[in-house]
């Protein structure tokens, strides 16, 4: 059970976004009833949807200086309605949508950060939200971390949710997080939506650093398919209702506890990847600089062919050295090794002798396989998580009709 | 029928390099009767299998000169050993090869250019050369460019061979070429190789120029799973025995040629990628730069979720769409326009009006697909042919135990 950080309140609501005519919920909310400070890391992608370009500008208009009660401290979802390529006229939906919310919760619009996941290049249906508004604004502060995970889902396998508590020099605080599915959604694209909620008051400036470090250690070192949608956003919100200040050593303490939830999350991205069996948890040692260590596990997490190897279960060492050998990073091959859940396959430039077969036999039927390469070049590394690729990535995303 | 370039012969044998004991062909010779000029273009990836080391240094020793008798002038294929990763003694096996075969044939070693495909990591069995090296050298003069196209395959569905046949203005000159297979080899790795034959008369810098220049635009213009083997190898060899030279503007002339047959064998490639059923023919245009027209043709053309959607007929332009947009290259997202066989399906900054599934069922049925994107940015322009993602291709590479 994971505890919600004090002074928020969440709302959950069906609008029925996907016409299926079931009581499903598709529209949350989480709101801070204190000011908050608010951090957002966005998609890199050019095309981005409305939604994202209004959270992105709301957050930049609010700077860093001390939160307001019209500065963002709340996060609004739908799930069903992507508003992605819609244009001027979605901006204009999604602003409606804000002010909507707004007026029902007693928010100004401006302190709402809105997120769309699902269909895009279609116009959001703005009477369901009408129709679904009064009700999110009933629910509020009777939702629970879960409802609010199962209502931001789509092709997601289960809800995604992780908590940590930690003791600073003025007491506890807590921090809880959400997130959905980076697989392919509904029906074009994957979008990666995550909310974390924070008790201690911090400042705006440390709070985004941190935020920023902590998704660039673990969201950014994800991989499914390698593909980045529309939609991609994080939301972190630190409102200080704990009555908690974080700083100074402090911040160290409050940075590790939001990578450990943050981590959390994104390993559940990979496990629920579209039609994943497996998680490879990659790390990559010795090489120049980290940035080269970064560039070898990219390579090797988005091999189709060391994808298929590990659905496949197979401890095959070609592709990986393969993979490891066109990362554009520089090594000599004789130096580098490989071990595939803590057996060594490859060193001085050949297989080793062992009995691959028969040694990783167990440990390839898990779901967590651990796949480190050192390239004896170096103090740079990193590490990666990346999905397998099976016959149900394949079904999921050949099968849908746009 | 594709007529074999004047003064060449081949030759082909068993070797049964694979244990199958099955009388299929698996060693294969081309050799030029006279002095030849040689162009090259290798793997790029850190891990060089010993064929490529000892192809390229034959390369560089013979230099840009005009050729000898003991400069490169013939290619020996073996398919079922890879002789990659083997170290030292690879080195030493693959010299060995030279010196049986060109014993054999009476050509020095130093004019034979290797080439190996098939499992890694293991030492070549020179003991089944030893036995298929007579039979080799029997029938050489008696094997035909298809027998030879053959002989090289591993999980390739069909010999890939073109031909050509120019005027030039001292008379008529012939190009053929023969490849095998972009797909999985068995084990481990994708391997390309290719060999093209010409009798024309022109000089080793002329033709290495052209050579290098004609495998850009073709061979380096394909995707199928963006992995590079070990062992990637394409010779061309040049043998004057028409008696025909090529030079000033013949040279473009011959270097058309040369390009289509190139790009002929790369086409073949793409359509034989493992589990491939559809070729996607990608056109950039109007990027900054050709590099950036380039990078959007790769990004699309590599992306699982395009591929996936062509696989599965569907006219899926927010997948293509945010391809285009996670490419690393700049430009304004309204300016963007997609055509898919000629249909377009997105449009300042939203999908076109068009019935897509009415107009498509047909043209998304069929097995080569017309993609194009236009930035509207510059002059820059990239084509690229890249394969769907199936099944079949889970299958096959999944299902191979090393």
């Amino acid at each position: 059970m994971i505890t919600l950080p004090q002074g928020f309140r969440l709302a959950v609501a069906t609008a029925d976004f996907r016409d299926k005519h079931q009581d499903r919920r598709d529209l949350a909310l989480a709101l801070s009833d204190v000011p908050a400070v608010a951090a957002g890391v966005f998609t890199t992608n050019l095309f981005q949807a409305a939604p994202v370009q209004v959270a992105r500008a709301a957050l930049e208009a609010a700077g860093e200086g001390a939160p307001s009660f019209s500065s963002p401290r709340a996060m609004l979802i739908n799930s069903g309605q992507a508003n992605a390529c819609t244009g001027e006229a979605g901006l204009e939906d999604c602003l409606a949508t804000l002010d909507m919310v707004g007026a029902a919760v007693d928010l100004p619009a401006s302190a709402i950060l809105p997120a769309s996941t699902g269909v895009i290049g279609a116009r959001m249906d703005l009477g369901k939200w009408r129709v679904a508004v009064p009700a999110l604004a009933f629910s509020l502060g009777h939702a629970s971390l879960e409802d609010f995970a199962r209502a931001i889902m789509t092709t997601d396998a289960f809800p995604k949710l992780s908590g940590a508590e930690v003791r600073l020099e003025g007491g506890p605080v807590r921090l809880a997080g959400v997130a959905k599915g980076a697989g392919m959604i509904c029906p074009n694209m994957a979008t990666m939506l995550s909310l974390v909620l924070c008790d201690a008051a911090v400042e705006a400036a440390a709070w985004r650093a941190m935020f920023r470090r902590a998704v660039d250690a673990t969201f950014n070192r994800v991989s499914v398919d390698g593909d980045t949608s529309t939609n991609d956003t994080l939301i972190g919100l630190a409102n200080g209702a704990s009555g908690v200040r974080a700083e100074g050593g402090d911040l160290a303490v409050l940075e590790e506890a939001l990578t450990g939830v943050l981590g959390d999350l994104a390993y559940m991205l990979v496990k629920d990847g579209e039609g994943a069996t497996k998680v490879m948890h990659i790390t990559v040692r010795g090489a120049a600089t980290d940035a080269d260590a970064e560039a070898v596990a990219r390579t090797v997490g988005h091999s189709q062919l060391v994808k298929t190897a590990m659905f496949g279960r197979d401890a095959n060492w070609g592709r990986i050295v393969a993979a490891a050998g066109r990362a554009g990073v520089n090594f000599r091959p004789e130096d580098l090794r490989v071990s595939l859940c803590a057996v060594e396959l490859f060193r001085d430039g050949r297989p080793t002798d062992l009995d691959f077969d028969a040694l990783l036999k167990e440990p390839l039927a898990g779901t967590d396989l651990a796949l480190e390469l050192v390239l004896g070049n170096g103090p740079g590394t990193a590490k990666l998580l990346a999905s397998d690729l099976s016959h149900a990535y394949v079904s999921l995303n050949a099968g849908y009709r746009s």
